[in-house]
């Protein structure tokens, strides 16, 4: 069985794609993960169960063979079927053009037993990409930084565009990678306002990432890979088809912490992104416009009807990533809490039970409603009362 | 203890006001929960504790007299201060002008237990009006027709009131009752829109129902109640506190069945009638709108912080009001599907595990989209898929 092995030019091409050492068997186990990104459409997951169960190599074998030791999980007639999509479309001299491609425009090659391969993926289980060609810093998938991705209608409105560059301008300028698609309109505006803050921008192709679509975004394409990554699962020279979309969309809410829908309208595209991300279990956010506007009827269905997270501004996105604001020092408060009469004044004024307004505490203290509400924020600090809609209330404290 | 009797002439005012029969009983408890109107600001839980104890009347004179036999629930200390806030109040002659003036412009007045009284109101417990003036339709609060407050920020926008108007004619044209609180802005445009459409339209004011406020809204409020009813639970002549404002958002929160806020700042008023409306355990919306939008940030707050539910159009608020749609007949549904070969083909296609997009159906079935999109929506009402953002999936069905 040696018809899977790669030649020692190719060992070559794919030392250089992946800088790693020589290390022939993991080079022969890359090289069949490339043979298999050439046989399946995105997302496949028979063969993804394949390869989980015999190895990319074997798997290979099993795919062209077929035979008796298919992996528990696959029924005979599945893979049969299998086979039939997979193997027209082998071609050693269409892996061997991709990996020549590749070379000469300076891309990376990333398998999941890279360090740099983001381990995010692997919560896409047998429907893992089996590699990523990178064009750019094929560091920057797998980095710590937290990372959103903006995504949106290409139909967008200018409120839409606007709202896009703001949170993209301020998420990027505090380290954040912003993550989208490289289409028109939200996409487009999410990548160029990260460039324009100096961020890291990440762009996911649907088809070969020497292919930049759509065309009018070649330029912004490039600058993109300049300044973080274009990332693509289908080889070079592959052409963007509707399923290839649909399947990078999985990959944009796999490699972003959490996923925020900027526009979109009833049937956007982005809500299936937002579908990838809710089933990855990453946080979903939507970003509500005007009811009046059809641009914005896909995030206000994502509100209602799907639980995403109501998103204003760059600080409710960094809310959702879990980046709260520094916590106070309770026990400092406590400490620095004035014991004066006032506060007595105002803990009496309080109920446990009802909620009251910050006048009605005044009226019941017979302070100034100024002074009542200064009071009523270092309670809130010592954590002695809670605030809501309501108006005040006290709470039971241990100690007291 | 013959100091809170009505006078002949007291009982006959009240009997013109109430257009009760000559329960003289009923009509002196009537007479005291007048006066308790006089005596407490609206919203008094020790004088609605009291009077649930002792009775309208009893209460009374617990409340002139003090002494040992008060209720259970009051301490003595409390019921003290609560004197004197009641006791430099009591008049009874600004009891028998209110009456006078109530009686002269043709004012209805109900008291907890007429027919007329809004059972609703039972949810406010002891916060509940003691009685309702009522300018228009003494039915209207007790209607048993659903009823939705739509209200909003003064400082509306153009947008706010344009969405408010939509809301309020398309609900009120099909027999919802609009409430609001007659201010400018959001809520004069959904009364006015609701008028417009013929609908039933309810105000509650803060003030005495003979006081028109906003004034430049007297007209309005007129109208109002000629299509509706005009609220109030403090008495005829008195005027609009802050306090008063407050108390008058529990009440449109208490009588409607849901509440809208349609456009709200940060800070807007009708978040605590939101509150309120969430205290009460009634299902509470918001209209989303431009995040770029201060007048729409109250709205936002909502849908982040209070888990209110985002509305867009008048079915969304049909739908909170429980109203559903005429549901599927699906056993009529499963008598009519077609078992074609397409039909069996399509279900093939289909997973139960796996979420699959129709062109994904369509290519493993080796039909049409469009034809795959036929055969799952018949599908879909006979029970047998469903359909999220990721695609359809086939359920497990009884019998198959």
């Amino acid at each position: 069985m040696t018809e899977f092995q790669p030649s020692a030019d190719e060992i070559g091409l794919l030392q250089s794609l992946c800088a790693r050492g020589p290390d022939a068997d993991g080079l022969r186990d890359l090289y069949a993960r490339v043979v298999w990104s050439h046989l399946t459409e995105p997302g496949d997951g028979v063969a993804g169960l394949l390869i989980a169960g015999l190895g990319a190599r074997e798997a290979l074998v099993a795919a062209a063979h077929g035979g008796a030791g298919s992996p528990s999980g696959i029924e005979p007639k599945q893979l049969q079927e299998a086979r039939k999509r997979w193997m027209p479309r082998l071609s050693r001299d269409a892996v061997r053009g991709s990996l020549e491609v590749a070379a000469r425009t300076g891309l990376h090659l990333l398998a999941p037993d890279d360090a740099g391969w983001p381990a995010k993926l692997g919560d896409l289980d047998l429907h893992a990409p089996h590699v990523l060609w990178v064009r750019g810093d094929a560091a920057a998938p797998s980095s710590t930084r937290p990372s959103v991705a903006l995504i949106g209608a290409r139909a967008a409105t200018s409120y839409g565009e606007h709202v896009a560059i703001d949170l993209a301008a301020e998420l990027s300028a505090s380290g954040i990678i912003v993550v989208s698609g490289a289409a028109y309109g939200i996409d487009g505006a999410a990548h160029r306002a990260t460039l324009a803050a100096g961020g890291t921008t990440i762009a996911l192709l649907a088809g070969g990432v020497d292919r930049p679509y759509p065309a009018g975004h070649a330029d912004l394409i490039e600058r993109i890979s300049a300044a973080g990554a274009v990332i693509g699962e289908v080889p070079p020279g592959s052409a963007p088809t509707k399923w290839r979309f649909l399947q990078r969309n999985r990959l944009i809410a796999a490699l972003a912490d959490v996923t925020v829908v900027v526009e979109a309208g009833w049937r956007s595209g982005s809500l299936n992104t937002a579908g990838h991300a809710a089933a990855l279990g990453r946080p979903l956010g939507a970003v509500p416009g005007p009811v009046t506007s059809a641009a914005s009827a896909g995030s206000h269905r994502l509100l209602r009807e799907f639980g995403a997270t109501c998103i204003t501004t760059a600080d409710d996105v960094r809310e959702l990533l879990g980046a709260t604001p520094a916590s106070v020092d309770t026990a400092r408060a406590d400490a620095d809490r004035p014991r004066t009469d006032d506060t007595t004044r105002v803990r009496d004024a309080l109920s446990m039970r009802a909620w009251r307004i910050s006048d009605d505490v005044a009226r019941r203290s017979g302070m100034a409603s100024a002074e009542v509400e200064a009071v009523l924020g270092l309670l809130m600090l010592g954590g002695e009362v809670e605030q809501s809609l309501l108006g005040w209330r006290r709470l039971q404290t241990v100690g007291r």
